[in-house]
């Protein structure tokens, strides 16, 4: 594998970036849900009264939402993240979320 | 409350934009929270699973994570931020965190 990495370094033509194996190239997305404005947010009210309880003050409100990092296949559009998003990672009647690429 | 918002909007130099109580202005702050890598993310094997089943193909990595939103009195710093991470939102054993302020 090494061996590999020095042999592939030998024919790069920028200068090497650290990483052996850059070839094997993923693409990443982020996704982030979230609760809707006016959908209760039972987990975020726990977290902001136990912020309360801990001694912070001024906490006067709190969401808790999801983040979802995918490894995906090297081309990979954001029209199949939304689509992911729509059948899957988001229950849109009553969440949010946007797609980050890259 | 309407009144106010009516002379409010007759002191702005700035077309109005669709607030009233504009006045009341809160810190926002967003801490996301994700498993280290390493430690096992059985939500995100589910959720790439999943996502294989409905045909999605070339999905080689899920990680689910958290985000919490936060609405702070004025004034709070991102060191109380991180101090809420370090006492309550993050078990750091486990989970890296990352603040991003306003």
């Amino acid at each position: 594998m090494v061996r590999d990495g020095i042999e592939y370094f030998g024919k790069m033509k920028t200068p090497w970036n650290g990483a052996f194996h850059s070839e094997k190239k993923n693409m990443k997305a982020r996704v982030y849900v979230m609760l809707k404005n006016g959908v209760l947010d039972p987990q975020g009210e726990a977290v902001r009264h136990a912020l309360g309880s801990l001694g912070f003050d001024g906490v006067e409100g709190v969401r808790q939402g999801k983040v979802i990092e995918l490894d995906l296949a090297d081309g990979t559009t954001e029209a199949t993240v939304t689509e992911m998003c729509e059948k899957l990672l988001a229950n849109t009647v009553i969440e949010s979320y946007r797609v980050e690429m890259g």
